[in-house]
Order: structure tokens, then C-alpha cells, then sequence
């Protein structure tokens, strides 16, 4: 069936089946299972399995006390609120945000505000405004090649937020699982990485679901020991053990130097399919504004403002192109005609052919 | 080193190493990689995988929507508890009981009380006075070789359970991972088994944690479908997929027909082990009293009430005996002299050594 036939979902995020080194995985999978089969299957302490942790703190700076592992980003992420804030506790977001993030914040009872991007990242001015105004628990921010919209905050706006942290007393909350899958420009150092001597205000999330893959379940958390303590006592709390076996097949494939060699892969894979939406956008899509990323799994697309948003999602439907719903990624719940196109589960050809049913609505 | 030198440690519920299959996970790790890579490296939904659905479902006749498969039983429990519950709710659990999952239901706010445990179960009368006068939103019972008296519920009690809990409408959660590891006896079939044509009452967990490996982390819940559905969206909101990878060799396990046949070889491995305690006791311990279990990780000894507890455990440690605080498991909790013996992670002869120095604390 060629592309032209095919129903194409521009919907989530998910890596190509043909990003999983299969046969690594059984190498490693057979290994741990050799070699440390009396630890990884085994119960352990919530806060993961002790090499990994080693191996992630040597990578990022920190001491395996401040990191903590366990089955993906977000659930850490909870357990982190639930330490934080208290329900009617105010925090911030950017607008537009990770759909998942904010409905696991609004859980909580938290009252979710938003912080306007620019091509650079967030608006200082209006966080700081708004930071005076609220005094947020803190920001939660997704640095690089941002979800949804695909922006990277500027190095000199991470530095500006450390600041303003400092200054006003909010944590911050990085997420950043797609920094290392970076298709052109300079690398920009974490946020974790900025921290000056002064009190640590920063805790850092990631993942290997868009490195390795999601299936697995293994994401991390680093930040003030003390406070990665009391995460891992909810984390017991809840599941006792973190997924002990998928750790160890991690931490062997990162060990043998595999993982570097992956990502690049990746980046050969997914680099032209963001080549080909942005000339497919360019093409067919000229009324409509995007900020092009760097990185990442995601750009985001905003339509001409006369456009009717849901109308267009109907439409698009109609000749088989599935469109997320963008309000999700907003706080305010609205869209602004919002679409946020994932590009790397996409042949080069399905986006090409995606992007130019999409142009023919709009003509 | 010999027993006679060795720190004995009565403490977790853990299986030993020599439990582990190792070769047979190799196996079906290298074969779910190979075969259903793209599933089970990938995202998916939170309810989780079809097949092991399917057939914990065939095995315990439910259709797979009613099945849940996640990192663990306990925090299915805390999910479900989450929807079933909330704040300053009454809830019923045996006396004594798992002590994680009185710490969950407390962590929810809810008033835990305790049903007294006799020989085959639940004190009949006890409950059904606490019922009346406390209207429960549940009963969370083990019924099978409970954690941590050894305790297994009678068929009778069983099916009054039911009964009670039809008349006076409370739900029934069941956590069931040690039935299949009967030792001696005449297995009795699940609570859940035990329903009737009417309403449909009982939620049933159980694991792979016992059978196979706990640092895999695969548990599952079987409830009435729109119930399990709202534990899914709970789970998704909160770690979005389970653990896939797990899930996939865990099914590729029990479809080959390998999960009956190291069930029978656990059971070889333990059995003398829980004789040796049982043996050691009545020669070392005549004074105490205990519940011999016919199955299961667990031995509850109560000790002579002229003994004090806290002395006791702290002469044991300096003889080179750990033994947990029994007050966890009691809801109240207060101990009445209760220790958890587990003997499963325990070779024969330390067993008997282990007794044996404990009983020398008494003399």
C-alpha cells in the first residue's frame, strides 16, 4: 500500500519499530540474566538498581544518592508533586505544555498556570510577573525540543531561570528526554548542568523511552538527596521494587558503550523525517507558522488564526490524516489552533504526503 | 561459613536465589525480543499485554477486559483503593495483616480496622458486628496462606464472605499470590471463584512475584470491567504504559507451559524448609504458640504474653537472629507478642539453628 492510500497519525509521540536494536537488547537481556540474575530479579530498595544510578550521577554530575530510578519519568514526577505542593498550591507550566504532566498536576489539585514560549524559550518577563504575582511551588519545564512545540529554551534564558529560582524561591522541575536526540545546531547544557554554587533548585528528569525504548519503563529523577529519599519512600510505598530486570538489561546496554552509538543511529533516522516536514510544511502549509526544531520528536504548527481548529481535525479525518486534539497541552484548556505534528513513527513519505492533504483543506 | 556462625535473618518475604529459572527467562526474553519486539518495546495501554490478559483470564474464568496486568499487585491495590475509597472511609483487613498494604490504606486516609484471624480464617461473628456498626467500603483478606500468619480461610468462610458482603454491600479485595504454593492439603478455590450469579463483589490481585520473580514486577487485578478500566486510566495518568518487556516474557513463560512445572519444583525447595521450622519449633519453642501453614512464604508465632516483645527481638539480634516488628502487620499497631517467621529464603539447617538460638532466648 503506498502512503497515498494509508490513514496517517500525526497523534503521538511514539518511536518507529525500527528504532529498537532487537538484537542487542537479547544480548544484554541474556547477559544480566548470566550475571546478576540474584539481584535483578530479585526485591530491591524503590530507589533502582545501584550500577545505573552510579552510571547516570557520573554522566550528569551527581552522586547515585541524588539519582533515582524507576518505571519512567512521569510516575517520579508524581511522586515528586506529591512532596512539593499541597492541592491549591500554585505551579507553572509553559504554554503550550506535555499534555500528561499537566492532567497528572491538575490530579493533584494544583491550580496549573501557564508561561507564553518564544522562539527562545519562555517569556522572562512574564514569569517573573507572574512569579511576583502567584509564588509557584515551581516551574516544570521541558527544555529541549520542547513537547509539544518543539522549541529549545536559549542558554541564556536557562541561566536567567536559575536566577529568578534563586531570587523568588521556586523549584524547578526539568524534563528533558529528547536533549540528546539533537539533528542540528549546539548543544545547550542542561539546566541540572547550569546550578551555580547557591542552594540547589533544581531537579532533573529523564528517560531512555525515546533513546532505547518505552516498553521498558526506565526513567530517572536527580536532584537534592534528601528530597530523592523521600521519593523513593512514596515510590516503595506504592510498587516496593522498581523494574529491576529492565534496569539491569539498561545500565548493561549503557555500560557497553551502546547507547552512544544508538542515539547516534536515531539521529540519522529521524533527522530527514524532520527535513521533510518542515519543506512539506513549507510547500504546502505556507499560511501557517511553526517554529522549525532542532532536536526532538516534535514541531508544533500554528494555523492561520481565521482557521477553525476542530473543523480543520474533522476535515483532515475525512481524507485520513488523524490530528491530536492541542488543547490538551495548554493549562487554559484552549488551543489557540494549535497542532502538534510528532514526525519520527513517520516515513519521510507519509509526512510529505500528510502535510499535503493538511495544505489541501486550508486552499 | 556454617550456620552456627551466620546472622539469620527472619525478616522479608523474599525467595531465595536458587528460586530464579534463570535459563528458562533467558530463553523467553531472547524469544519476546525476537517475536514481539514492537509491542513490547513500545508504548501501550495502561490496561496491558493481550496475551498474559488472555491468559490469567482463561485461568480464572474472566473475559480480558476484566484483567489488569501491572509493576506489581500492591500498587494495583492503591489504584483501585483510589477509586473504591475516600478520606476518613472505614476499610477491614485481617488481624494481623500484609503490613504494606495497611501502610497504603492509611497513606489514603482511610480508618483501618481488623477483623480477628482464627485458625481458618476470619472470626465470623467479629465481622459481622464491625460490619453493622461500621459499614466498610471493604474487606482486604488473604485468604490463602496469609502474610504473615500462615492462615488459610476455610471454604466455609469463604462462601459466608460472599454472603456478608452481598447483604451488606462491601466489596471484597482478595490478594491471592501464594495459593498455588500448597504444600500439603486440599487446595480450596479462590473468593473469587466462590461468587454467585448476583452482583459481582470481589476484586482478586495476585502476582508473579512468588512464582517467578518479584524484580520483574508483574501482578495483576480481576474485577468487574468498568471498574478495571477506571484503574487503568489511574494507572495511565500515572506511569502511562507498564512494563512491557516483563509482561511479554512472563506470557512467553506460562504459554510454554513452564510456570506449573517451577511451581512443582518450588514447592519441592520449600516444603522441607517449612517442615524444618514447624520441627524446629515444637522442639525449641514448645512454649509459643503458631498456625501451621499448609503453604505459602509465612509461619506466625506468637510468643508466651509473659515474654516481652522488644527484649526478646533485641537478644535475638545479639545472638545473631533478626526478627521484623510484628507491630506492622497489626492495624493497631500493637503486636500482642506476634512474630513473622518466613522460611522460604532460609536453607533447612539455618532454619533450625535459627529456632533453635531463639528458643534458647526463652529457656
Amino acid at each position: 500500500m503506498s502512503s497515498k492510500d494509508k490513514t496517517i497519525y500525526f497523534t503521538r509521540g511514539v518511536p518507529p519499530a525500527e528504532a529498537f536494536p532487537i538484537q542487542q537488547l537479547q544480548k544484554c537481556a541474556t547477559e544480566v540474566l548470566e550475571q546478576h540474575s540474584s539481584t535483578v530479579l530479585q526485591y530491591h530498595p524503590a530507589i533502582g538498581y545501584l550500577p545505573l544510578r552510579e552510571w547516570l550521577g557520573q554522566k550528569h554530575g551527581a552522586n547515585p544518592e541524588q539519582v533515582m530510578t524507576g518505571n519512567g519519568s512521569l510516575e517520579l514526577q508524581v511522586f515528586l508533586t506529591e512532596i512539593l505542593t499541597s492541592p491549591g498550591d500554585v505551579i507553572f507550566v509553559e504554554k503550550p505544555s506535555y499534555d500528561r504532566a499537566i492532567t497528572a498536576f491538575r490530579k493533584k489539585g494544583l491550580a496549573v498556570f501557564s508561561i507564553p514560549l518564544e522562539n527562545d524559550g519562555f517569556d522572562v518577563d512574564a514569569l517573573e510577573d507572574m512569579v511576583k504575582e502567584h509564588k509557584p511551588k515551581f516551574f516544570y519545564i521541558i527544555p529541549d525540543f520542547q513537547n509539544p512545540s518543539g522549541i529549545t529554551t536559549s542558554q541564556a534564558k536557562r541561566e536567567k531561570l536559575i536566577e529568578l529560582a534563586e531570587k523568588y524561591d521556586f523549584w524547578i522541575l526539568e524534563d528533558n528526554p529528547y536533549h540528546y536526540l539533537r539533528y542540528r545546531g549546539k548543544e545547550i547544557p542542561f539546566i541540572f548542568s547550569t546550578r551555580r554554587a547557591g542552594p540547589e533548585k533544581v531537579f532533573f528528569f529523564s528517560s531512555f523511552s525515546k533513546l532505547l525504548s518505552p516498553g521498558m519503563r526506565v526513567g530517572y529523577l536527580i536532584g537534592p538527596q534528601a528530597m530523592v529519599e523521600k521519593v523513593a519512600k512514596i515510590a516503595e510505598d506504592s510498587y516496593i521494587t522498581p523494574n529491576m530486570l529492565s534496569q539491569g538489561i539498561v545500565f548493561d546496554y549503557c555500560q557497553r558503550g551502546w547507547l552512544e552509538a544508538n542515539i547516534a543511529r536515531l539521529k540519522e533516522l529521524y533527522r530527514p523525517r524532520l527535513d521533510a516536514l518542515v519543506s512539506a510544511l513549507e510547500t504546502h502549509l505556507p499560511q501557517a507558522r511553526w517554529s522549525k526544531p532542532d532536536g526532538g520528536f516534535f514541531l508544533g504548527l500554528y494555523l492561520p488564526d481565521a482557521v477553525d481548529i476542530d473543523l480543520f481535525r474533522k476535515k483532515a479525518k475525512e481524507i485520513g490524516v488523524i490530528l491530536s486534539n492541542g488543547g490538551g497541552f495548554f493549562a487554559e484548556g484552549t488551543s489557540d489552533a494549535f497542532l502538534r505534528l510528532p514526525f519520527c513513527a513517520l516515513s519521510s513519505e507519509e509526512i510529505r504526503e500528510g502535510v499535503r492533504r493538511l495544505g489541501s483543506i486550508i486552499e
